[in-house]
């Protein structure tokens, strides 16, 4: 494999550096770029300043290989991307007849003749550039040649940038296989590290990343000179490792998994939440098609609303609290009935900041599970994540949640 | 007021290169930064490479009077920020004795001596750098005198490097008012923009930013050398020209305002959901303080979920279907009996991208609302976003359902 050629990605927006908006267009870029012989050394973002992106852009064009930017293409004065980058190559710019033609329907609009000049600015094209016509939106893209290697002018809008760049990409021919992207729940970051690095021993040319967020962890396989076919095998060995922990080889998330094995099994689903309050089914009607398993929740948020919407006993409620093993379990037993579902999971804890007590302590939480297909049986498990953030708790409990359904469902 | 500063925020970690995770410290430092005399001119990432980050160092102290740098100061080879820092600077290290104390506990935990070593490398600090010692985690920061102003080297873990950021930021007086956030829904993003205008006609140095989300506009005021009192003034100008649309002046989201003026009339809400799947419920329940207002939401995905838990009536949706007018009265009638609430909101729609129709193209979307306040009044609502992703017009409805109950509140 050959030495990676250095990129830079360069994003353009006052609203990016006065901290507004958060950039996702760089780490989308990286991910497409990385296949194609590239190494991304800088990613640098600078506001609407012409004179802030010349400098910064007359010194990239000089080092790297690949320098691709995003926004400051559109027609407002706010715009400054095809002078700034005239001026750090020292070249000219002129109106391409082609694009002038092209934005004549958009011109009609604007009855001022300010505005529709305006306009017409996204017409200039720099000397030796070629020209990405844009499929949505009206700003052009541009490739021009750099004592370095390509600069690349794309939209800001990911809607526009995402098509021009794949346009771009296509013309070459990817170096690297696509990164492999494994599902983990119900087992600590530290451990699926070690899993993983255990099962990668044998291999070469693979990069692992593990990243964690609450209740689910991605186990990333990037190829650094492997291959698709050690790739795959990797994937495979590490899912080994993980073993039942381990829900999709082929980045698909938890509920994506879930609705997938339960559509093949013909079972439905159901659920009844609390400290949740809806994510659970949120998460699973996220996904298109999941109306053919999904049947429904009941969002019981109130001990009265436990009785009547999941027939959970008051005096359940009275002598144990909402918040307990039984009343877990008989939400569970009363969302397979309401629902006339195969599978339903229950969810009730105490989220806080409020609501915590010594015996019960905020990050407290049951949850329970019901069947029709294996004779009604019933599991249920506690966790106490004590100390964390009700944000924190709430995704920790849904991924769980989630969990208990996929390893039901498996059963079928 | 002065001539602001120049700052560069460089933020390190080759997942952040190479697009495996968003960067969210860039946008958080240069919002708490700009109000202290700084204006940040580029942020910058790099891979956790020393010479890459030297170079980029070396350029960034002689041409900004702050540069922040987050990550690359933890334990492992990975962690390249101090080595990288005192070779752009040119200036020598030394273990902090203070820093070797602190960090003894740690070592401990460590069998291997080469691991309880590299603990170790966390008490190097800079000839001259004042050491900034950590609240959570081992890793300290450090403030760096360069050629054109200050370094200062944090932790990349936002837990770890908020609360530095925070004691660095007290020692300085702001010179710039906290910006002002409104809240705005049910009105597009281009009204919102010519209303905010409007109203800041008469207004100096604010400067103006309208963001949006998918259903949800935010109104940001930025203080420009106007002040504190004329920011309220003209904030309250805005609300003035926006008129109902504008749900919120202190940057509190719809569920939050949602809660907070149902607390305070005493009334308590439901919801009955069937495109939004549980969003709308997650929405309020992710509110401290909302079991308080929330009784309870019934996620009816299925025609016989809708009947059981609603009392839709059957003929009603063979007449006229799931998504209609009358379906979505019934649902939010429903939710109110079923969950004896004040007020129920219901949501049912086609999200596609399968389950449209010439009649009924995906993004149609109906709403109820019904309410024991006024004698059990509904008023109801269709829209349709054709064109939208499944995820958009679950968003938008979320948003327009959580609207709809505001307003109904704010009549009580």
């Amino acid at each position: 494999m050959a030495e990676r050629r250095s990129a830079a990605i360069v994003t353009i927006g006052s609203e990016l550096v006065e901290g507004l908006r958060v950039d996702t267009n760089t780490a989308e870029i990286a991910r497409d770029i990385s296949r194609f012989g590239f190494r991304v050394d800088e990613a640098v973002s600078v506001g609407d300043d012409e004179a802030v992106l010349t400098r910064a852009l007359a010194r990239l064009v000089r080092v790297h290989a690949l320098v691709v930017v995003t926004g400051g293409l559109g027609p407002t004065h706010d715009d400054v991307t095809r002078e700034a980058a005239a001026a750090a190559l020292g070249l000219s710019m002129e109106a391409d007849p082609e694009l002038v033609t092209f934005l004549q329907p958009f011109l009609a609009r604007h009855k001022d003749p300010r505005s529709a000049a305006q306009v017409l600015t996204q017409a200039f094209v720099l000397d030796g550039a070629e020209v990405l016509t844009p499929t949505t939106g009206t700003a052009a893209g541009q490739l021009v040649p750099t004592p370095a290697g390509t600069l690349v002018l794309l939209p800001g809008p990911p809607r526009e940038m995402r098509p021009m760049l794949a346009r771009v990409l296509e013309r070459v021919t990817p170096d690297r296989a696509e990164p492999r992207e494994l599902g983990v729940s119900g087992m600590p970051e530290s451990d699926v590290q070690n899993a993983a690095q255990t099962a990668l021993e044998t291999f070469d040319g693979i990069q692992l990343t593990v990243l964690a967020k609450p209740g689910d962890v991605r186990v990333i396989l990037l190829d650094q000179g492997a291959g698709a076919a050690a790739l795959d095998r990797a994937a495979q060995a590490v899912a080994d490792e993980l073993g039942e922990a381990c829900y999709s080889l082929d980045g698909s998330t938890l509920a994506e998994t879930i609705v997938r094995e339960a559509t093949v099994r013909g079972v439905t689903i159901a659920v009844a939440e609390s400290c949740t309050g809806g994510m659970v089914a949120a998460a699973l009607t996220d996904v298109p098609g999941s109306s053919a398993v999904f049947v429904g929740g009941a969002v019981a948020y109130s001990d009265p609303s436990k009785t009547r919407l999941l027939s959970v006993d008051p005096a359940d409620l009275a002598q144990y609290g909402a918040v307990s093993r039984e009343v877990a379990q008989s939400m569970a037993r009363g969302a397979l009935d309401t629902f006339r579902a195969d599978i339903a999971a229950s969810v009730t804890g105490i989220a806080g900041p409020e609501g915590g007590s010594a015996e019960k302590p905020v990050g407290t939480v049951w949850f329970g599970i019901a069947t029709r297909l294996a004779g009604g049986a019933e599991a249920q498990s506690q966790v106490a994540w004590t100390g964390a953030s009700r944000e924190a708790i709430r995704a920790r409990a849904t991924s769980m949640a989630l969990d208990l359904i996929r390893r039901e469902v498996l059963k079928a």
